[in-house]
């Protein structure tokens, strides 16, 4: 695990905090504050400071931060922005190691109030002091415990999960609605603007806490992206966490030279990044919690494989729809276990899976089924489904089966139906700490995490080794480029070649007999391709023609291409035109390169053609690819799954379009300068014969744009 | 809107009921149901029958049902089922017109309760008597107030949602869960086995009730499909009808000959048929409820156009994700309303959409900002998002907004986010009737669906005339059809050529002599395309060759064709080659049709060639199709959306495409012995130039195959 910052360690475990801004008033921020610290029992010492003296909650305020006596580490800002710089300076002076700032009215309102952020930045690198917010609610610690927000009482009940916010808002919500859903936090920190400590900073001291067993965050951004992605990396191998990432659609798109580049919007990297680093992207806020509840609580599933336990048909029913789209499975019970059913259940009753005791069923015979369930070989997990039974009392089957799911080694998540009359179920099953769900879709939402998360940290870590790419063979290729940074067509051929993409021989000809000359030379039939400034999809003016077979055939075309762009793009400035070796039939698709200004390159696969932005049959996984980003490239595609054949579409080289991928994200890793690759087609050829990077761009550039956010 | 059937009325409005099975015991469901019907407060007679006589809740047991004195019209058996047909002949006797049947014990155990099943519907018919269920929990009206059903008290509160479950078990858990979201029912019918009554049945009664102003069902399947369409496309019109239906994997799919029919699965058959009918397709139960209350109790907005008025920038932004993939759009506000904005919030508050009025905004500022927001043309509907705020209460907040809230002809939807803070906003909200959310992507999806029923109803029934197709003309081409049911391809160009689909010419060749003739006869270049029986993907076997521009090409590749074939398919039965005139180059689609058992005929759209199966860039829609569902298929395609053209790709002829669909539709109406018909590919020239039905096949068959269900 990542090793913690010893600098944030006053912001977790506070000798003495100093609350600036400590008010009598308790319609003040500066009383909630105060109030939340004393009521939070908290071990540490607690000083106020307030330049008008008194007491507060029978403690003095002190005038002066200098007052204060020791120990005090980390000091809470409540005090206007303008002020706060001053107070840094003290706090300083004083040997404070941290500070919270709560105060909004910074950057966010303009210059005046970034200049005031560059001067607590400038105060804080000074003292070596650590800044959270400005413009956020403070931290807390369930456990510690520690309250230092201004959170209207009560704070969350103790439990194992962790909240980081850029929102403070969502935080105060959050902790209100979390009461009400039955589940408590470990620690809540919210980031405010992030002027100095953010997201990327507190994860590993937040998953570090022993009593918080998954991490959740509510994320505008990223501070970092690599950075964070490899904090986060070293995180989720030992403790799940799961994201809510706002903002999908900011902005809108900005033009772009390539289809790969046109595809990769800031949400694709966002993505590629969480799925890279092993976090779980939720997509409402409803997923994060229902999804932490689970993974706070359960253990982890060995498999796919869910039983369905109910006592009413139709929710079974829905729970075998959802299980069915969410990559789950419906277990196949061994015949013992059917036949132990059989006898502790009804006749009527249906023993197969989704398991049906039918209506009158016993707080005994959900404790017996459960049982049997669970002891099943084939079975990894239960999804046990509770309406209200006509008979019998929710809350005495809870009662009856939890000492079961408590000592289970496998997860078993309730569906659990109604309101009022499961008010004493749900409250035991709370308090036992079995994840509960008003209806099945949610429960299997949350079962299919588990099993992700599952898979994920099961999945060894494969060092990819490529040792024949040759990165000084690809270097001199950068520099021949055009104005606009695109290289030229003998460069980008050397480019890959270097890392091993073989690229057709193609040579450039500035006339119909040269053309015709190069053709005899490398065999026919070829094909011929114009290289033109200014014109980066060469299809769309005519400016490509393929299969010619003979010598007349190329010098008619030549001619011909000639014209037809001089006539349809008049301002293109015409290199010459290149003659390609053909080659023989195959599958075509994209591989592709584009950069994203957080998460650097993206690698991008999925069906080709011209028409690649139309049918967005495409994935992307970060640069360097692992394995895994491999299979997860083919696999999410369907240019990837016909790999293996359909129909007359005989299977492809699918092991050459790997190495390829791996060979391209190691490409784009190595040469940060590249600004975007496009091969389109990538023609693969029957199994065992390779592939051929038919049409290949490349393009330099130090200006990384900012796609989609 | 539909007649309701008068049958049904006794179980709507009950002049006397009887409970045949009282029980004074208090664990019995005879109990149960004495002690609904009782405290429901049912203005009309109660009559209770128990063989043991006696008496239950201060009312005598009649022994028999003969004994029950006028008025009863209606009869609720609660006795085991091999008692049932006994009971109805005695209800038979009395003049009861309709009995709801609550045990279970029929077709679902067995071959003897089918047995019992057909006994009852004998008797029933014998009588004119209507049955409800077995097997089903009974039916309420909370308005009439009428409770026949044995949930456990209390009943749901009055309300305006109406619910017809094909499963009990989801009654009582959306009874219970409903009282704790707010919201209360109208009417709730149980149907079970529906031996008799089905949901087409009850929906049209249901719908005209006046407390009911939106209802809900769940679906298990639908009893005919054609029927049920054509009744809920009447209620839609004036009344929200919302559908969840489960079993969406029961089983797999069978396997059938064409793309269309291999992609036409149940699912995409109920899919086509609720958008026919109007009927709005919810994915989960809470997606169901969250609806229904927004349609309940919200006016319809008149466009897309969606203002956020919040007090924080977090949720504001998960508001903006939300709107912008939902097919809603976020509003621009008139200068003038940001202008007002402005007077009425602090500098700092962002007054552009989503407009952030910051922490402190009090209860007047919400409903200031709210009043200018509903005021502005630009604006449709408001999404007002509402965390506990710092300084106020929420309660005060909603007492605040609800007077504009109430007299606004605009949508104003809550996102109230929170647990405790919150109970005395969220009561001032649901006593208001206004839909309030906990979360921002809840909300947005409610507000999407009261938008997309708004356009629905706006949208103008257009028929579709077709004077120039010749149903006469196409007749007699179904009986050219070899062993398996597949019309000759000469039959095929027929009949699509009745129906105004343009087809090559083509004529079979039995020779290689004979076709190059036909194709000097019909001008080159030609396409060769085998014949045989037993071969439906002909390019899979080598079948398909194009372009051929020579007679000497012709007879040497018709050679060749007939010798690989006979190697790769010895077993095929060939019936020659067809010699077919080559059409220009254009955009190639696939239209075909599949029949679902269901629901009759389905017309498919969308990308053709080999892959579309792999694609699956496909759409469906009901024959005979209506202009709405010819949008639908173009709009939701990209084989429809790139007809306008793409990069190099010129427009295609859309219209030509639009005629195809609408005639392919009608035909598939007017011949329901057509089992399949694909045409692919259709062949889409430069617009103003026409389609080819360049590759068609049609069969003719009886058996209906469950596709997928």
């Amino acid at each position: 695990m990542t090793t913690i910052d010893s600098t944030l360690l006053p912001f977790f475990q506070p000798q003495g905090i100093v609350l600036v801004g400590a008010s009598a008033d308790p319609t003040k921020l500066g009383f909630g504050v105060a109030r939340n610290l004393l009521q939070s029992d908290y071990k540490g010492a607690i000083h106020f400071v307030n330049p008008k003296g008194g007491a507060l909650l029978s403690r003095p305020l002190h005038p002066h931060i200098a007052d204060v006596p020791p120990p005090v580490d980390l000091a809470f800002l409540l005090i206007p922005a303008p002020f706060v710089p001053q107070a840094l300076q003290e706090c300083g002076q004083k040997g404070i190691r941290a500070v919270i700032i709560a105060a909004g009215g910074f950057r966010e309102t303009g210059e005046t109030g970034q200049s005031l952020e560059d001067d607590c930045l400038r105060i804080a690198h000074q003292y070596n002091m650590r800044l959270m917010g400005p413009n956020c609610i403070g931290l807390l610690d369930t456990h510690l415990p520690f309250d230092a927000t201004f959170l209207p009482p009560p704070g969350p009940t103790p439990g194992a999960v962790a909240f980081i916010s850029h929102s403070g808002a969502i935080c105060a919500a959050v902790v209100d609605w979390a009461r009400g859903q039955g589940f408590g936090l470990s620690r809540l920190v919210s980031l405010g603007n992030q002027l100095d400590v953010c997201e990327t900073d507190v994860l590993p001291a937040i998953a570090a806490d022993p009593y918080t067993r998954v991490v959740t965050m509510y994320l505008e951004g990223v501070t970092d992206g690599r950075h964070f992605m490899q904090v986060a990396q070293a995180v989720t191998r030992h403790k799940p966490v799961l994201a809510l990432k706002v903002g999908r659609f900011a902005s809108g798109q900005q033009a772009v030279a390539s289809h790969t580049g046109a595809l990769a919007g800031a949400d694709a990297a966002f993505d590629a990044a969480f799925r890279r680093a092993g976090i779980i992207r939720a997509h409402t806020n409803e997923e994060l919690f229902d999804w932490a509840r689970a993974l706070a609580w359960s253990p982890l599933p060995r498999g796919p494989r869910v039983a369905v336990l109910t006592n009413a048909g139709g929710p079974g029913v829905t729970a075998v729809d959802a299980i069915e789209s969410s990559g789950l499975q419906l277990a196949v019970l061994q015949p013992e276990t059917e036949a132990q059913l059989r006898a502790v259940l009804p006749p009527a009753a249906s023993v197969h899976n989704p398991v049906d005791m039918l209506a009158g069923a016993s707080p005994e015979q959900y404790a017996d089924s459960l049982r049997l369930l669970l002891a099943d070989e084939g079975v990894d997990s239960v999804l046990l489904i509770l309406p209200p039974p006509p008979m019998y009392s929710a809350g005495g089957v809870a009662k009856a089966i939890i000492p079961t799911i408590y000592a289970a080694q496998k997860p078993v998540l309730v569906t659990l139906m109604g309101e009022r009359l499961i008010q004493e179920a749900m409250e035991h099953f709370r308090a036992a700490r079995v994840p509960e769900y008003r209806f099945p879709e949610r429960t299997v939402a949350a079962l299919a995490v588990l099993h992700q998360y599952a898979a994920y940290v099961r999945q060894p870590v494969v060092p990819v080794a490529l040792p024949d790419v040759r990165p000084e063979s690809a270097q001199p290729t950068l520099a021949q480029v055009d104005a606009a940074g695109f290289l030229s067509p003998t460069a980008v051929s050397q480019l890959l070649t270097a890392y091993g993409i073989p690229c057709p021989a193609n040579h450039l000809a500035q006339n119909a007999q040269e053309a015709a000359a190069l053709a005899r030379q490398m065999g026919f039939p070829v094909a011929l391709k114009l290289v033109a400034e200014g014109i980066t999809h060469k299809s769309d003016v005519g400016g490509v023609r393929l299969g010619l077979v003979d010598e007349t055939a190329v010098q008619t075309i030549f001619t011909d291409m000639l014209a037809q762009v001089r006539q349809r793009e008049p301002e293109a400035v015409i290199a010459g035109v290149l003659v390609q070796q053909m080659i023989p039939a195959g599958q075509e698709v994209i591989v592709g390169v584009a950069r994203d200004p957080q998460f650097g390159p993206l690698v991008m696969f999925g069906s080709g053609g011209v028409e690649v932005e139309g049918l967005g049959d495409v994935a992307f996984a970060l640069a360097p690819l692992t394995e895994a980003d491999v299979d997860y490239l083919l696999a999410h595609t369907w240019a990837g799954r016909k790999l293996a054949g359909f129909r007359h579409l005989p299977p492809a080289d699918a092991t050459a379009v790997r190495h390829t991928l791996l060979r391209l994200g190691q490409l784009a890793a190595d040469f940060p300068q590249l600004a975007e690759i496009e091969i389109n087609p990538l023609l693969v050829l029957p199994a065992g014969q390779g592939v051929w990077a038919v049409d290949a761009r490349a393009r330099v550039g130090n200006e990384i744009r900012r796609l989609g956010d």
